[in-house]
Parts: structure tokens; sequence; C-alpha cells
């Protein structure tokens, strides 16, 4: 097999199609999108290689020297992914032509170490090695971001932890609750996303190595060619944890070709990211309703500009971070079904894998920085908040005096009394003190003189000022 | 806004990040990837900027030296689309930014022009249009394809009408059935495939043209303002039709910024492409396993290399292909999802679809391209398939001889006399025949002399041929 | 193998785990939920076997009276479902045990008869068979319910045609429209949703004949047994014609056991549906919200109380309608990788499809009953949206002043002004028209008397009217 | 609002539609079938109210008679599902109907009592604690069944520690393997699964408990009434603590009715162990394969019968839990989705996740059970599995020869000459060794009288032994 275009020169061959992010602005530019772009790829797996050779030179499976040149020849390489994609074509992976590659560069230095490269391997040792090393850079990156998240949210709960605002269920006010204690939840969730990506982050990334079905035969019948009389067994779990140190990655109890657990655990994470990203995003964009307006992007001179309306600021970062939460979890759940594979290594569910883990790494890597620029920068409007809490007339705290009335009307009747004077104020316009003190009166309470001051909306906020501050202790 | 980096020399700003098909051997290098690729996009809009400016100097609201000239520059541009890419981070969407860039160039050569570019418009209007172009191209393309394949299956069931094989149910042999029926099934799938999709590109795919909200007032202000005087209905008709003529895409009955129905059915139907061609796929693997070896996917030197094993043809083309099958239903499901979408126009799930869109076309067109070189090309083994059907030694008949039997025995005993000499002919390794022989006897049948063409399992193919031939009428 | 506890008596088993709905409260209790049940499955499965019965009488395969006897005692019989399924564990079909108590049934009536139960035949063109009436079923109520949404937002279309509102986008005001062009948008959604389904309900609804293996071979057997001398392709065209002919439904091209079209097809127009009504949710329960207030749900005594909050109606219908709609695309979407089949009959993703298109089915069609009730008596504030559109200050016809402005500035230079002059407008408190008189003065332009009619938001609805009558008319 | 026909007798109203398992024979009849059935979510809420009536009691917010009394009614009452599910379409909950029904139930021992059932709860918290409480139950049977198959799996990898098989990639013998190692990886896939669903059953299911709006205020308010003293965050503190401790569930940081943390976790872990399972299946299923016939499901009398082929049985538990693993991972997705919600509750966020869990951990819980079925008598041919590996006449060890010539030849060479053999040996029929002997020797080896035993795949298993032992030991 020849890579096409792959010559002395190494210029592209079609670089006719490239993705620039044109479609996705939610990671358009953003550190991930370098962090998982095809040249990152293709270094990962040079990475790998090189990693290999010196892991097998640690175990004295493979020359010093030749090691030494891999690593330094695959350390300089950049073959072009675009010669390596079409090449893929005839092998359904891009690995093949990448060694090719990298076999060549090698050859033009030493000859001899040319024979080591790939040493006894397979594609999907080096792929997966690959992808996992790109994994732990994006990973990285949306942690960093995540907790840039976590910050400024705890400074605005921390500030807010006594602001009212209306709570609001099923679309409408419910009772007041605090803009602290909503912030304090977007924090939770973001620490919730942090904890399962940073725990996948940790332990979940393994080098693969396993050789063409995941005995490790190649490995040890080069090593036995080449001299080493280590056993079996022992060999296989040094040359892992070799590998796994020349990588920073961990080992895995068994060759994972078709054990798809550090995958389908990245995509759990992910999803879950996506979508503790998504909650911020949709409460944000809802809170900037122009009706509601109590709070607002960060103004950003030129940001959210429309190409028909001179005077809309339109919330991109929320409609960015939206957009990725959309994509995610179906993504996500495409990966888990790949659990699902068949043999020592599957014709196609693995190949199935490759781009859905990658726009996962990316859009939630685009979504977390972007959330991150929102987080910092979120405006938030106290005044308006108070005011649409009053756009009830106070039935906001019917839950309120339904209790204090309980004792006395018993809870049915209680509840029945309340309704009903909160209609009445609703048709009236009147407020809902001023019926309640005519209504309460009529119903035999005896003092309803602090009406006002239990309908008052600000002094109805529970525990939540509590709770802020203990979700933000933990 | 200012958009990065689109200067004079039009340099690209950042190009560290292109993604070349690395990840999707399935598409790379394929047609529909040009087709899809980001400056196709680019141009698509460009040519629905164009096509909307020639449109409304149609109808007197545009002169037609203005409409000349942004045609002509639009027709010439190709805006860097990293820049607008990253552009896209202000407004979460690459339209404006687009916009600009055309507006610069048209003002170049005619500042009088440049006030008519996007006349009127909103950026959705632009990038849907541009959207449904794109989708038309590559539809064409996947229909192409499969017409490819169909007609290479017609050609397989027609020539293997009378193939024998076992019929596989459960993952077990079951009754015979012939080979060119499967491969008239494939056929019909990818005709139902072809059918759905045919329908979408002929009468699904609709000009954008709503204006900021969907009312097409700023089209008609500007009218009003160049003097058109036409009543807003007419206007408005009028327009719609001129701009679907210039494109030649579809009147649709509504501004659709909202209702996303040309996504969605564009989605269901190459989700059921993808589908169809899974089954394909996964059918030839499974024909192609070591044990079973009654296909072969087509020979081509190079192709299906294995980087470790030196005997090795991988079937690669299907490989792809189910890679792909694996995808498109979960992106498409997504997609579908998108018209659950609020407002007038959505602040997330229009910018969702983006990507899934384009990476279901992208999938399923690679996908259609790859089958049709297997099925050009596939290898089918006769003789093998006669030899697989007597591994079960007749026992792949016993539903014949059981009917047979029923008259006399009754359905359930004669059931019960066939399973059983289907167990005693496994154990001993005796024919089925042979073993009838001995108990039809002594169930008291009268004639068994018929018994080994009874058992032939060449001679119980059912109306298999006939299907073949009604299926290849059609 | 025996069916525990289908005995003399047919009591039940174990019927300790039924779904009631509970957990469904958007069917239960609608239609839908009784015409795709578990007992209407097996009435449905019995039809079947009913109609296959009389299908081959017609054909000179069974006698005449031995089909009336299995039609009437099928039609008759009333199995235990739960008994069923627990038999179906031993065959991963519920269809071996059914047969079995049918067989049982007509032999207590006629041994001769039974002799001729399920003749040929093969579980899964019983079950499909079943499938498509519970489906055809099915498929007629969400019909009959979207028939009926439609009229009434039809009505409420016309009488709103001309109420302005607050177009939105992004979350955001942007320009006027209409009440009448977004009721007429939801309808057009949902005629397309209902266009999707009629097309499916109409041609894509087929009988399931395929036999063992899908080539009929068993059903051909027992016709030559029993003295039919049709010759095999005739036999089976007739007798796929005469079962469709007794059912009701289609003749497909080829035998489905593995070609999943009429399953792929009513996933993608379910899907469709789920969503269309979706969209049709989240837009009322957005109008809905406090602050807005524009829609409401229609008012019911006891409807959409809280636990807890006397004061709240709780917009319940588009709660329920809008849990389907985040279901519904993710099931359609495993359906649709279904297609992805392997062998003549699949071990697995057959089994799989059971469960979503019932889920499917039920969930669509208890939204579409739901969204009936929903429209019938959506409750449309138009005063309140005359003073919402008033919140911005006319700043949401900033693009009708910058087209005005237009050709004396240029249009960046018009929009420019336009959005330093919202902006102030936005500071101050004045109304744009004010702002715009001193800034558009400065700008000397010649007359700005008519500003204040310029900034009426009711005056610039472009073409809204006609587009509803358009739609209205379609 | 009534609850329709929940009367004194407490008869069910609408008993016409309930699910009995018939499309799910995965789970028909399974324990996790009760164990998450309507009738036990509806105890599951009662344990809730009356949980948190006697975690109130412990405050001194509810006297501890009236707690006793409710929590004992509770424990006794068993009102009809499908009554609350037809009541839940006025309240789009079940929780509204289920808390009258009990209000009765106690005010019929003790009016007094029936005054602080639900005190100053809301739906969603006895919902969601419930909803905790059914799913520890079904987790628990969930980890005793992978429990089971871990165990099982565990003696066969033991057992066939050095049982040779074809290694198989790409559908294609690669190089051998060992079943051993086959096993000891679906073990240890398996063992992922239950350490993630282990990690969401021990740590993962809190209690939830936030009042109208998340922040207890209802609960706070009562208690105050009732003259609790204790200052609000310290008894919500205290109140969680010991709802939690009368539950047995966890303690959440914040109130959940938005951060839906708990549900995501668990879809997640259920659609990984779907994965899991599914990859058991899907390979059992093809070594079960007519023509590898290499293992096959427990022989149980009766089991796997087919309608209509006497001879077949079918692999039924490999098809359900196939089903199983086909339908989960979508579920799971919408399931995560769902963490993108707005407000302090969801008008159907929440709604919709009710179906989507309790289908995941029936079908989880069915699978798992029928695996360990699957697991406990699963067959395995050892003499078929060495049989197979002869089929390709020892070109599965081309890779061994390949290294072996290797310092030679080179590298390159080396693959190239035994290619050439490979391809040799296939198109003459003779054994690899024969023509390895004339090439190599042509080639100039020195020595090629080990040919024999180099070419004999037993003895190229790599270090499969020791990764079984190592896989076993963890």
């Amino acid at each position: 097999m020849s890579v096409p275009g792959v010559g002395a020169n190494g210029a592209p061959v079609d670089a006719a199609a490239p993705d620039t992010g044109l479609l996705a602005p939610v990671r358009a530019g953003t550190p991930v999108e370098t962090a998982v772009s095809d040249p990152a790829w293709v270094r990962a797996m040079l990475d790998a290689e090189a990693a290999l050779a010196r892991a097998q030179a640690r175990l004295g499976a493979v020359p010093a020297a030749a090691a030494r040149v891999i690593s330094e020849t695959a350390g300089a390489a950049a073959p072009d992914p675009r010669a390596l994609a079409l090449a893929s074509r005839e092998t359904a992976n891009p690995v093949v032509g990448l060694i090719q590659d990298l076999t060549r560069r090698v050859a033009a230095v030493d000859p001899v170490a040319a024979e080591y490269v790939h040493r006894g391997s397979t594609s999907q040792d080096i792929f997966d090695t690959g992808a996992m090393l790109v994994a732990r850079r994006a990973v990285r990156l949306v942690l960093g971001d995540l907790e840039a998240s976590i910050d400024a949210l705890g400074v605005l709960a921390s500030a807010h932890r006594d602001t009212p605002m209306a709570g609001r269920t099923l679309a409408l006010h419910a009772v007041p609750t605090t803009f602290g204690l909503k912030a304090a939840g977007w924090r939770e969730l973001l620490r919730d996303a942090h904890r399962r990506l940073e725990r996948v982050g940790r332990h979940g990334l393994p080098v693969s190595l396993g050789g063409a079905a995941g005995t490790l035969a190649g490995y040890l019948e080069y090593a036995a060619v080449d001299g080493v009389t280590t056993d079996p067994g022992t060999y296989a779990a040094e040359l892992a944890e070799a590998f796994a140190e020349e990588t920073g990655l961990a080992v895995p109890v068994l060759p994972w070709h078709a054990l798809r657990t550090p995958v389908a655990d990245l995509a759990a994470a992910l999803a879950f990211a996506s979508g503790a990203l998504g909650r911020l995003a949709v409460e944000v964009q809802n809170l900037a309703r122009t009706e509601i307006a109590e709070a607002a992007e960060p103004a950003v001179s030129g940001r959210g500009g429309s190409s028909a309306m001179p005077h809309k600021r339109n919330p991109v970062l929320t409609t960015m971070i939206r957009s990725a939460s959309l994509q995610v979890p179906a993504l996500a759940g495409a990966l888990t079904q790949c659990l699902t594979t068949e043999d020592e290594r599957s014709g196609g569910t693995w190949h199935a894998e490759w781009l859905l883990l990658r726009e996962c790494l990316r859009l939630v890597g685009g979504a977390a920085h972007t959330a991150a620029e929102l987080t910092r920068g979120l405006r938030v409007d106290a005044a308006r908040m108070r005011a649409n809490l009053d756009l009830t007339a106070s039935r906001v705290v019917t839950e309120r005096i339904a209790a204090r009335l309980a004792p006395e009307l018993g809870k049915a009747r209680a509840k029945e009394l309340v309704a009903g004077a909160a209609t009445e104020a609703e048709a009236t316009g009147e407020s809902l003190a001023a019926v309640l003190g005519r209504t309460a009166g009529q119903a035999g309470l005896a003092g309803t003189e602090g009406l006002d001051d239990l309908c008052d909306p600000t002094a109805y906020l529970g525990a939540a000022a509590a709770l802020v501050e203990r979700a933000l202790k933990t």
C-alpha cells in the first residue's frame, strides 16, 4: 500500500475540505479545538509509537539507539493528516499509513532502527493510546474551564446569597428563592461534572497494549527474537507498566481492544458535563428574556450583533453552550452503544467511536470555555428580580399563608381559603394582604395585623441562605 | 464587529485545526466530503446572497446593476472559512461575518451596490438557504451512489436467483433460501432509502425567506423604500418564488426559521439510508467470516492490509459502512429533537443542527460511495454456500419433513418425530434421511422412498426465485 | 414447552407488575393506551392468525370449515397476556405460546381444524402483522387528534391574524409579528406531521408473510400437501394479496422479516409528530410564563393544582406533551438503528423494536390527544401581547428605522445611528421616537414628522396577515 | 380535584391496559419487574411520605402520634395505581392523587394526624425520594445478577485458561487466543459495570427534600407553626439527615429538583451495564452460529423452540439480552439530556425521566438476570475451537513467522514473503509450513526444521494465560 502524496516534500495532497469550525461557533478557536484536531491526533499517535519503542527498549526488546532514533524522529515528524486520511480508505484506519510514513522517516536516518518501528504492535494499540493522550489533554482543558466557572459562580452565589427572586416551577412563579441559591445550584452541577471528568481523567485513561488480538503475542515473539528471556506474563506486565510510564497513562487490567470502558466512561462524563452546562445556559437565557430581564450576558463590544436588528444584543454565549448540550448526549449514547462490540477487535464499532469521541470532547471543551466567559461576566439585576417578585401581588407566598392558617382551619380549608383569596386578588388587582385581611377575618382568624409582613415575599426564603453557605463550604 | 484576519490578502488566520477526515475513513476523499465542506458551505451561502439580490432585482427592489455586481462578486469571493468561524464566536453564527466580508468586496467594486447586499434579510435566511443548497448537492451524490448499488445488487440477485444458501434466523441455519433473494432484499432496502431521499430532495428543500422574525417585514420595508408598491402579501409571495427560481429550491408554505420540517425530513431519510446501508454491511461481514466464507469484499491490491498480520485481507469497506450506520441514527435523533424549538428563532436548537446535519450528510454520502464499490465488486462463493448448507446434514429441511408427515401423524406428533430424528442424526452423524427412513417407517408411513429428495435442501427453496423476479421487476 | 398457567380457566398467573400509566400521565387513560395495550396486541396477533387461515382457505390450502372455526375461536379467545409474557422467556417471543393456546382452544371445538392453525407460518409473520394492525389503530387515533388541533389552530390563526405580538429571536424581542402567524406556524408543523403519518398509515403498513426464512416455503409445502397445485410464485403472490385483503393491510414487495422499512417509517413519522407537538408545548409554556402571560392553558376546575401552592394553576397539558417530545426522538433513533439487522431474521434487533415502537405510538398518541385539548381551549391575551410589545419602547422596530434612514445615510451608518439611539433610549427611558427626533435631525434627515408612526410596532407586521391567509388556504 | 374511583373499596377503575411484559421477554417475570412496577413505585412513594413524617417527628415538627398513624397507614395502604395514573392527568404527576388518598385514609383513623400528611412538602420530594428507593432495590438486583455472572465467567476463564481458539478481528481469524482470555474479558467488562452501578447505589441515591422551590420554606414554615425554634439552616440540615436515616438514602448537598445528578448517574451506569451485557450476548451468539459452533446456550428442555422448525434450538437468552442492549443507551441518552432543565422545577424534563428511568432499570435488570442464567450454563466446545483454528491452515500464525524471519530479511521483506506464502497455501491447499519450507529455503534461511512447531497455532498464545490469571486475581 502506498500513501498517496506523502512524499519527500510532505506537501498536502488534497486540502479541499477542511472543517474549520464554521458550523460550530461553540468551539471555533477555543483551545480544545487544537487539542483534539487531526494534527493533534497524528501527534498523539506518533507519541504513542515513540513511547512504545522506549518502553520496549527499557525491557531490552529494542536497542536503545533504535528507540532513540524512533523517538526523535517521531517527535519531529508531521505527516500530512489529509494524506493519512485518504490512505485510510485502504485499511479502514489511519495508523497503517502513519507507520509507513514513520518507518520511511526513521529509515532515512537509520535503517536498522526502522526495523523496530511499531515492533510487534497493532494499529489499535497505537490509535487507542493516542486517543487517550488526546482525551487527557482535552479533559484537562475542560476541567480548567469548569473550575473557572465554579469559582465565578461561587462568587455570584456568595454575593447574592440573600438576593430574593421568584422561584419558578412549571414556568410559573411558585415561592420566592434567592439568586444565590440558583447560582449555587449551577455551581454544584458543574462540580458534579468536574468530579466525574476528573475521575475519568485520573484513573480511566489507560494505554492500549494488546497486539494483533489482545494476547501480546507479537510483542512477545519479537522480544524473544531479540533475545529477551523474561516469561510471557512478566514481560507483558512490565511492558504495560513501562508503556504507561512513558505516556503517563494508566495500566489497564486487560487489553481493551474490545472492552471499551475508557471510551464509555469518557462519553458518560462528557455527556454529564454537557448537560450541566446546558442547564446553566437555558437558565441564563430564560432570565435574559426581554420580559424577565433578570440577568444578561457579559456586555462585550461587538458581541451579539444581529445582521438585521441594530438594537439587539443576542445572548450568544448561552446560545452556543446550548447548541453543544443538545448534541453531546446523543453522541455519547451512540458511543456507549459501541460497548456492544464483537470479536477480539470489531469491524465497525471501534471505527464508529472516533468522530463521536472527538466531537464530544470538542463540543464540551468549547461549551466549558464559553461558560467560563459567561459566568465571569454574568450581569445580574437584583432590582429587576425584586420587581418581578411583586408581579403576582404576593400570591407567591400563598403556601406560607396556608401554613399559617392551617392550625386554625385545617390544611384543606386553609388552602381553599387562600386559593380563593389569590383568585380574588388576581381578578380585582388588590393585594393579597388586603383580600386576606377581609377573608381571614371572616374565617375567624384572631389577629391579621401581621399580614403585610406575612405577604412579604422577601421574608419567605426558607433555608436559602444556609443552603448556599453549606454548598459553598463543601 | 471586525472579522479578525479577513484582510486584503484574505490569508487564513489560524489554520491549525482542520479536520481532514483522519477519523472518518468512510468519507475521507469521497465526493460528498467536498460537497459539504466548510468552503462549500461558504460558497452556498454566497450563492444564496447572490440569488436573493437577483430575486429582489426581478421585483424591482434592487437595481439590476447592483444585483449584477453582488452576484458576480459573490460568485468570485472565497473568504477564509476559518476567519468566519472565529468571527462567529461574536454572533453565534458565521453569516454576520460573511456579509461584512461580502459587503466590503462589493463596495470595492461599486459602493452603491454594497448598499443592496443582504437587503432586508436575516442571517438565518442565508444560512438555511445555503444549507439546503449544500444538502441538495450531497443528496444527489448519495442518490447516484445508491443507484449504483441498486444496479449492482440487481445483477447479483438475478445471477444468483437460484443459488441455494442457508437461511439463517437467530444466528442458526433455519431453512434454505437463495443468495438471489438475499441480494434482492438488500436492493429493496436501498431502493426504499433512495425513494425517501429522492422525495426529500425533490420537494423538501425550500428556500428560507422570513426576515428578522418570519414576517418578511425587512424585505418589505426596503422594497417600499426603494419604491416597490406591490402589496405585502403579493410581494412576499413573488419574492419567495423568485428566490426559489434563482436557487432551484422549493417555495415553502411559511417561513421555516422555527418550523424545521426540511431538516427533520433530511435527518429521517439519511438515518434510513444509513440503516439500510448498515444492513448490507453487517450481512456481508457475517458472510465473510472465516468459518462462513460465502462472500468477500472486492480484492484490490493493497486493500485491507493489516499492520500486524501479513495474511489478512480485512473487510474494510463493510467496516467503514458499518461505522457510519452506528452513528447516523443517533445524530438524526438529535436533529429531530430540534423540531422542539421555541420563539420565532431559537437561541440554541437551530445552532445545534448544523454539525449534526453536515455529519449525517457526510457519513451517509461516504457510506453510499463505499457501498457502491462493495456491491460492484462483491465476490460470491456459491460452492461454499452449497457446502455450508450441508453442515446440518439436512436438518435445515425439518420443517418440510414435518409438513409431509403432518397429514398422517398430526402436526404436533410430526414435529415431535422430526425433532427426535434431527437430534438423533446430530448425535450419530447419520444423515437425517437415514434416521427418518427407520423412524418414519416405524411411524407407519406408507412410502419413504422419496426421503432423499425430500431431504435435499436445494429442493426446498419455496418461492425464492419468484420473489426475486417480482422484486427486480418493480 | 408448556405455557405456565394458561389452563382451562385461563386465569392470570402473575399479575403483580402491570404498568398502569402511573409514570406516563401524558397517555394515561387516553384512547391510544388501550389501542396499543398488551391485550390489544394479543388481539391483533389472533386477528392475524384468523386472517391467515381465511386467506389460505380462499386459495384452497385450508378447508373452509377449519378456517371458520379458527377464525371464530381466535375472535373469541382472550388468553392472559401475562401468561404469554412469562412463557415468552422460553422462546424470546410471545407468539409460540399464543399459538399453543389457540391450537388448544380450536382443538377443543374441532380437532381437525386445529391442524390448520398457523399452517406453514412463523412467529414473526404473526407478530409483525399484528404489530401493523396495532399501529394502524394507533395512527388513526393520532391522525384524528392532530386534525382536531389543526382545526383549532386554524380558528386561532384566523381570529388573531392581525393580533400584534413581539417576535422573539434568541430569547429577545426582535421585530413584531402576529399571534396569528405563530398559530399558523404551529398548525403547519402539525400538518406536516399529519401528512407524514398519514402517508405511512396509508401505504406503509404491510402484512408480514415470509415463513421460516422469508421464502414462504412452509406455506407452499403445506399447500402442496393439501393438494394446491398453483406454481410457487403465483401462490405466494395470491396468498399475500388474500392476507392483505383479510387484514386491510398493504402487500409488501418482499417479505420484510429483515427489511424493516415499515417500522423505520413509523419511527420517523412518530418522531416528527412528537417534535412538532413539542414545539407547540414549549411555545405555549413560554407564553404562559408569569412575566409574559400572553397565553394560558384552558382553565378546568381542579386542573393544574399544586400539592404545595394554593394559587398555582400549573400548565399541565404542555408539561405532559413536552415530556413525550423529550423521549420519542431517542426511542425512534434506536428503532431506526434496528434497520441494521443481520441474517434472514435477527436474534435481537427485531426483539428490540417492540417496546420502542409501542412506546412511540403511545407517547405520541397521548401527546396528540393532550394537544387537542390544549389547542381547543387555549386562552390568548391579546392585550398583554400588545403591552409586552411596548416593553422595549419601540426598539423592536429599529430594523424598520434603519431601513428608512438607509437611502440617505447608507446602511451601515443608519444601523449605527439607530443602534446608538436605541441604547440612549434604553438608558434614559425616553421613547425611541423622541431620541430619534433629535438624532435623526442631527443626521440631517429631511422630515421626521412621521417618526411616531414609524415607531409604532403594530404598523410593522410585514406580510404576517397574508402569510396566515396563504397558510390557511393550503 | 377528585381521584376517580379511589373509593372505600379501592377497586380498580380501569384496568383495561396493563403492560404485562408481553413485548419485553427480557424482563418478563424477572425479579426486577416487580421491583420497579407501578405498585412498587406507589409503595416507595408511600414509604417516602411515612419516612418524612417520622423524620419531622424526630425534630418535633410533627406529633409523634401523628407520625405513627401516618407511618402505619402509609405502610398498609395500597391505592390503585390505575386510579392514580388517571388522576395524574390533572396535575401532570401522580403524587397529588396519592396524597389525597393517603390523607383520606389517615383521616379515617385520626383526623388530627391527617393534618400532618405531606406537611410542608411538594410532589417532587415524594416522587424523587420514591424513585430513589425503587432504583436502590433494582440496582441491588442487578448487582446480584452481575455477581452471579462474574463468578460464572471466572470459573469459565479459569477452566479455559489454556483453551486455544481463533482470535478474530474485523470478522476474520487473526492470531490465536484462548477462550479463557475471552471469558476473562467478558468478566472484566461486567466488573466494570458492577463497579459503576455499585458506586451509584452506594453514594448516588439521595433523598429529595426541597419543598415547593428548593428552599425548604414550607417545611420551615410548618415547623415554626408547630413551635420548632431551630434556626432555618440547622433545621433544614437536620431534617435532611433524619429523612435520609429513615429511608436509608444519602443526604444531598443541595435540593436536586433541578440538579438531576442522581438520575444522570443512574442512566450512565445502566447504559454501561447494558452495553457490557450486550457484548457478552453478541459474542456468544456469534460463537453459536451454525458454522462456528464453539459455544451454545444452556440446553433447557423446551427452551428455544421455533414455531416452524422442529430442529432448531434458538439462542434465546442472548437474543433477549441483546434486545435490551439495543435500547438502553438511547433511553439513557435521553435521560442525560434531561440534565438540561430550566427553573426551580421543570415543566417537562422531569416528567420525561420517569418512564425512561424505569425502563432502563427494568431492561438492565432483566438482561442481567438473563445473563446470569446464560453464563452459569454456557456450553463451550473446546474441540470445535481447536478445529476452527485449523481452518486457515496456519495462516493464523503468519505474524509469528514474519517476526522470526524479520532479523534475517528485514521486517518488510519478511512480511512480504510470508504474505506470499499464505496466498500460495490458500490457493494450493498446502499447509503454510510446507510452502514456507520451500520459500524460506529459497530466501536463504538457515534452518527451517522447526517450521511445523512454528506453525502450530496452539503454541502462539502470547501472554493469554498470564493475562487471565492477572484478571482473575484483581
